[in-house]
């Protein structure tokens, strides 16, 4: 009898539901579904008062929905047998985040806050919290919190307790109504696997450690930070975790729950299958890709890129943006890293001078390294890794009256290459070995020249993850792990991993010598610019004070 | 009876001929006439062999035949009557010089020469003499030759002696055979004024001390440098004063003789017009902006800029391109300070993104003091004044996701400006007063934005020549000092330049006080960034090894 796992990957936009056989991790049915609502920033559902610019939220029936009509499309595709699907794992963006009752009722479907904003899921990118991330970062260093080290020494706009603070800031009623502030993914799980229907149970409520760990500075040992931490921020938020926290965390990979009846129903599939606690979407890519192994970075490079590790040894680095145990697969520290523009500088200048990749692509190939002259900083979102400065930005030096549009774009690829290299050196420096490296993400299999700059610049060789739905394969992965032994037949983590993904044998870039000793001469004025104490950097950051926004 | 004056203005691609009303400076007629044979930089005339991709060269049968024409129709068109017509002023590009006979035959004209490329007049911006401008500056600062502070510290790759050398090392043959090596506008007004038919004689050769002075190191006190300085630099250059530099020196507004019978009837004027020593195109500019006072500085802005001052005080500041006594006026001293490129980077910006300079002003006036947090570097083709380096570069900083080309544009706009003000900066902190500003070229008509910004910049009023023919009507005005007092009733220069020039009196650009203080602050992290000796200067010069030269 073939076994298969469901992967459900919630991107930005939508849900991809794939249904893979746990043998060989061939995709047997796929279906993507987009949100109806997509990204709330403009008015809410139902009224015609613009939000405020910085604000990104979601609809949770959207994300019920869209995975119903998805999942029974790819299970329809794939021709399984009910009782041939085995599993279920989940992934989510993240910190994408809700206020809710403790039955599970997000608190915008209730009619009392249904207009208010904050009431609603913010999605990740939800950049409302500016005030409260400098609070949380002040108040931490003031009182030299010791988790600050796991987080490079600062926490991010974009993270669990900046949005929460935000609501009660701004939205007291809400805070004060909300029995819980939970990750998206993690209210996912609880749906489909707690009851009765048609609420959930707080006390069968599952928290990833992955979620916590590196959205909202929970670790292992210690838990979340302290209650006079949180005092110390601001007396009303003093008892936030343990009034508003609640929920037994699990590792991804660890059985949350069986699916329940009626989520059964609308899925399509069985009643009481296991699912996994969720996992953030990029981490699902370091199993998806294939690495089961410690010490092999895993590239995510797409419109931002995440550089993902699993190493038996735990560092305290400054510039690394988490270091989570269980963080990412059981049994490792999960070592995060970010360029927070990688992609999106690419498109930002395809859409500002109108030229097209592929042409640029193809001319900035003809050119040697260092793009006949032109140095670029790819900082055009601020840096997360090693500075995690979000005020610094993005640069070229070296234009003359012959510099040409393609010079620009190969130094920007090259200026990501640096980037990367910068972080890999951050960890072997702080002792945290880096020995192999996959990539994976919508760039490699579309721009070969940056895959061979990367290589260059790095002096190692890149394999490529197979598939190219590494992350919702990942999630699949965390089924079977959820699903156990017992069933599967796999008895360590890395055997189902190695089993069901891999990296392409046809493909692995190698570094070209000569290319390779240039770029170190590149890299060293790269890393003078980049300086962190140096005037560059110091002009950029007076320099946001004269942008708008 | 009404009296005139011809302006002869010798531009790159053309010469322009403007007769002018000596009371008043009306321009009573013009024309302007295209040399046959343009810029030559692809293949000598007649050959089909490609030149260097360096090399720029001109035709000199070009520029008589052009100006004949031109002449005839400007004349033609003024009604001007023979007798009326009282002087002649040549202004021409500079250093565009030519190897001769001692009879003024260029060799490029003599059979055995023809298809020599370094026997054909070499145009200011023909590039082939790199190596031999790193040789004559490395050979003055080992000798401490004390020249050299006259020119901030170094020569340029575009000057007279350069080129000169550039002739002995790559066309010995050429070199040997040249009585003379002369300035293109010594030449012109050589041929206009010395005789008999169809020759000239060497003993009436005048030269200007204008190109002299900035352009061959001439100084009125110790002449060229020495013969030890050029047998310094190479045996065989020892004598290539006294054996190729022979003519009297005379400044701009001194007359070198009158016009020579065949002249005259070619081009439709009558014998024995005085004619003016020659002067730099850029420097006619200065009386052509009605400017006859010391410490006033005509910016004159096109694709570069050069801006110009007379000065009674002569100081030798670090920086400054060239001081040169009677350089620009008889009884002052001349500061040339430059930007090496201006338009030429907006167009490169215009053109590399197939955008428009409308669309991108009208856009750019919208945003505040610091384009929105965008800072350039303007060293697109070097920095002319005060670095004096060719190989440092041009440099965008603050970009981000959100920015816009209008802010780039804007800020290259805004990075021109910070270097004027470096420019006046560093003139005054050298000693030499800088009072009032005029601006003339073809920019300030055009680009009312760049003209607000280098007001509010530079904290300082700035009016405008009246003139859009500036440049000539400044030759002209030499053509009217040529004549002389007893033909023209102009007792003084000044006289005469104040008669006859003048600044727009509907449009004087003023500093607005909250955009002056944006840009004090903006100015101090432009500078910041421009450090000679920081970081930002040393990684664009270490770059110049990666360009394509």
């Amino acid at each position: 009898m073939p076994r298969y796992s469901l992967g459900f990957d919630f991107g930005t936009e939508s849900v991809r539901v794939i249904v893979v056989d746990i043998r060989d991790g061939r995709v047997a049915g796929q279906a993507v579904e987009a949100y109806a609502h997509g990204v709330i920033d403009e008015t809410l559902p139902g009224s015609r008062e613009p939000l405020p610019p910085d604000y990104a939220l979601q609809h949770p029936q959207d994300w019920l929905d869209s995975l119903a009509s998805a999942c029974k499309a790819a299970v329809k595709q794939s021709a399984a047998a009910a009782e041939e699907i085995i599993g279920i794992g989940v992934d989510f963006t993240s910190c994408t985040m809700l206020p809710c009752r403790g039955d599970g009722t997000p608190l915008c479907l209730v009619d009392e806050f249904k207009s208010t904003p904050l009431a609603w899921p913010k999605l990740w990118k939800h950049h409302g919290a500016r005030a409260e991330t400098q609070r949380i970062n002040e108040v931490a260093r003031q009182r030299n919190e010791l988790w600050l080290a796991r987080y490079g020494g600062s926490i991010e706009l974009e993270w669990f307790f900046p949005k929460t603070l935000e609501t009660l800031n701004h939205a007291a009623q809400v805070y004060a109504a909300a029995d819980l502030f939970i990750e998206a993914g993690d209210w996912l799980v609880w749906q489909l696997c707690s009851g009765p229907y048609p609420r959930c149970d707080v006390n069968e409520l599952v928290r990833s450690t992955c979620q916590a760990g590196y959205k909202a500075q929970w670790n292992a040992q210690t838990g979340y930070p302290s209650r006079e931490f949180f005092r110390a921020v601001d007396p009303r938020f003093e008892n936030v975790v343990a009034e508003k926290m609640r929920g037994d965390l699990r590792s991804p990979g660890r059985k949350s729950g069986g699916l329940r009846a009626d989520a059964a129903k609308r899925l399509g599939v069985r009643e009481g299958i296991p699912i996994s606690a969720a996992i953030i979407d990029a981490h699902a890519g370091v199993p998806g890709a294939g690495v089961a192994s410690p010490s092999t970075m895993v590239m995510v490079l797409g419109t931002s890129s995440c550089h993902m590790m699993n190493s038996r040894t735990e560092v305290l680095a400054p510039g690394i943006a988490g270091v989570v145990e269980d963080g990412i697969l059981p049994g490792y520290f999960g070592y995060e890293t970010g360029q927070a523009s990688v992609g999106d500088a690419f498109a930002w200048f395809v859409e500002r001078f109108g030229l097209s990749h592929e042409t640029l692509s193809r001319d900035a190939a003809k050119l040697s390294p260092g793009a006949d002259g032109v140095l670029a900083i790819d900082w055009f979102n601020g840096c997360r890794t090693p500075l995690m400065d979000p005020n610094v930005s993005g640069a070229f030096i070296g234009l003359t009256l012959a510099t040409k549009p393609e010079q620009l774009y190969r130094a920007l690829i090259e200026a990501t290459a640096f980037g990367v290299r910068w972080i890999v050196e951050t960890l072997r420096e702080s002792g945290v070995p880096v020995r192999r490296f996959v990539a994976s993400g919508g760039l490699p299999q579309k721009n070969p020249l940056l895959m061979q700059i990367y290589a260059d610049v790095l002096n190692e060789k890149i394999a490529l993850a197979a598939s190219d739905q590494s992350v919702a394969l990942g999630a699949a992965i965390l089924g079977v792990l959820a699903a156990g032994e017992e069933v599967t037949g796999y008895a360590q983590v890395s055997q189902a991993i190695h089993a069901m993904a891999h990296q392409r044998e046809d493909l692995v870039y190698r570094p070209d010598l000569q290319a390779r000793k240039e770029y170190d001469k590149l890299y060293a004025l790269y890393r003078t610019l980049a300086d962190p104490a140096g005037p560059v950097t110091a002009v950029m950051r007076q320099l946001r004070g004269h942008g708008s926004a």
